[in-house]
């Protein structure tokens, strides 16, 4: 059953520097990770439902299994990525593994 | 450029009955939505960041630009599924619009 990294990113102070180092740092480290199937990153735009705008962006990293994502998380490729994610992740980001429907 | 809305659902009182009506009445209402290119629903497990398990499900609808998603909530269908939506949401549940790397 194919499971995925959510990862959900407050609000940055400064949303370009954020992405310069997402984008050209944090991805790269991303798509190193072993066992990853499909990462997708998105910027949030608008909240339709007439919330806040919580979240600048959520990232999604697919594994073929639990255990795949296990293993990943647990490699020095994930290790050194977490590293940089509690580096720029603004407070309150989140992280949650889903199992796709 | 591909957008997504991004449904985050808060956690039902009852997962069990929520997954039903979500699964057999919700998921059938979100795929006949005009301009949908791809529906990918899933369920959160975990929180490996050790953080409360704020969301039951995640639920992405993928469409080909901002047009066609703004015309496919303004469908009869879409607004059948809005009305689903918020009829079935537990409270905190949240509705963004992101735009695909």
């Amino acid at each position: 059953m194919t499971v995925k990294l959510v990862v959900l990113y407050t609000q940055p102070d400064d949303a370009d520097a954020f992405d310069e180092h997402y984008l050209g740092i944090h991805g790269p480290l991303v798509q190193a990770i072993p066992g990853l199937v499909r990462f997708e990153g998105a910027r949030m735009v608008a909240a339709p439902d007439g919330g806040e705008q919580t979240y600048h962006r959520i990232a999604e990293l697919y594994f073929d299994d639990a255990a795949a994502l296990e293993a990943a998380l647990g490699s020095d490729q994930g290790k050194a990525t977490g590293a940089d994610y509690r580096q720029i992740a603004p407070p309150g980001s989140r992280m949650f593994v889903a199992a796709v429907d």
